[in-house]
């Protein structure tokens, strides 16, 4: 019986997933084939295989890795003493991420595959689930200390974050003239204005334009 | 020479694109015939191609009558006196066409084609451009008029309420908790604090978190 280092396998695992990021951010998942990931990758298809049992699997090897690190960001959030600036902190994670083109394409490849195929449709659900549910918890900290206002919802603030991360990914795929990046400050300022309105003015002028 | 009447070309148009739009929502664009529009359509191949040569030409129509009404929309809205009403007004449309099922449907369908077909990405495209000059044109209105923070870029502006828009398409499709016209208050006081902010306590808190 062989022997399997588990930092070997790892390693291994983790070389595959880059190689097949690489080719689905360039042709999609449905135009890469296994063999062009085992040649991405500089290794046999037995030895793929023995990793990954088929394409499939290393789409959600992927959208679990993308899981395995949200949860560690916020995981990392709870000993802060400013959550509001974390969630900013986690915004520009995502613009950062939005302007990187291949995170971008295998992105928008993973929210296509989510509806076409239902396995990692569930996978999606889950993974927006949790961040839900870490952002949730979040703003409820947040409004515990003062941080953000605490008349809002805190599960309703964390559908409308999770509404415009989603956006402005859309944006950038379909927006030549959204540059994440440079959108820092505005959105800076949207979540700001949304979560800590200056005083009871805004508030004011939020009710009566809702008549 | 058959005569052409426009009303009635016009109808008989409109009676194809509703019986696509039936069997685009139930199946999607790749699944559904030619031949099934026609049955839903009730009417032979042979006129149904008088009116449309192909699939893709029912789906580009789609696209432009998406194109029309809301270009019908904002040139509604000139003659408006509360410019920032009208902007609150569009996003209920946004929210009411999202919690209808077929719409929605519809549009993730169009999402995803734009993708993978070019002539459907341009249209989907120039549509979301014109969205963006006639939400950058009220804001900028709207500001001149104070009913809008005139120190808000309003093309920066314009961009984050079309991914707000995106944002609501995308949560219904993911996120089963999401029930679009139950989020609209919270959506209408996150764009009436973003755009409108109460006074100088909440830039200043804006500007602070910022650094």
């Amino acid at each position: 019986m062989r022997k399997v280092d588990p930092e070997r396998h790892e390693a291994k695992r983790q070389q595959i997933l880059q190689a097949a990021v690489t080719c689905f951010a360039q042709k999609g998942f449905h135009r890469t084939s296994t063999a062009e990931i085992c040649a991405e990758a500089g290794m046999s298809p037995g030895n793929l295989f023995y990793y990954f049992p088929n394409k499939q699997a290393i789409i959600a090897a992927i959208v679990e890795e993308e899981r395995r690190q949200t949860a560690d960001y916020f995981e990392g959030t709870t000993q802060a003493t400013d959550l509001f600036a974390e969630l900013l902190d986690f915004m520009d994670i995502v613009l950062e991420l939005a302007s990187d083109p291949i995170y971008l394409k295998l992105a928008l490849e993973i929210a296509a595959e989510a509806m076409r195929d239902e396995e990692i449709g569930k996978l999606v659900t889950k993974n927006d689930n949790e961040l839900q549910t870490a952002l949730n918890t979040l703003l409820r900290n947040a409004a515990a200390r003062g941080q953000v206002d605490p008349t809002l919802d805190p599960a309703d603030s964390a559908r409308w974050i999770a509404a415009l991360v989603d956006g402005v990914f859309s944006r950038v795929a379909i927006d030549p003239g959204f540059n994440p990046l440079e959108q820092r400050p505005m959105l800076r300022l949207l979540i700001t204005r949304f979560l800590r309105p200056g005083g009871a003015g805004d508030l004011l002028s939020a009710t009566s334009s809702q008549g």
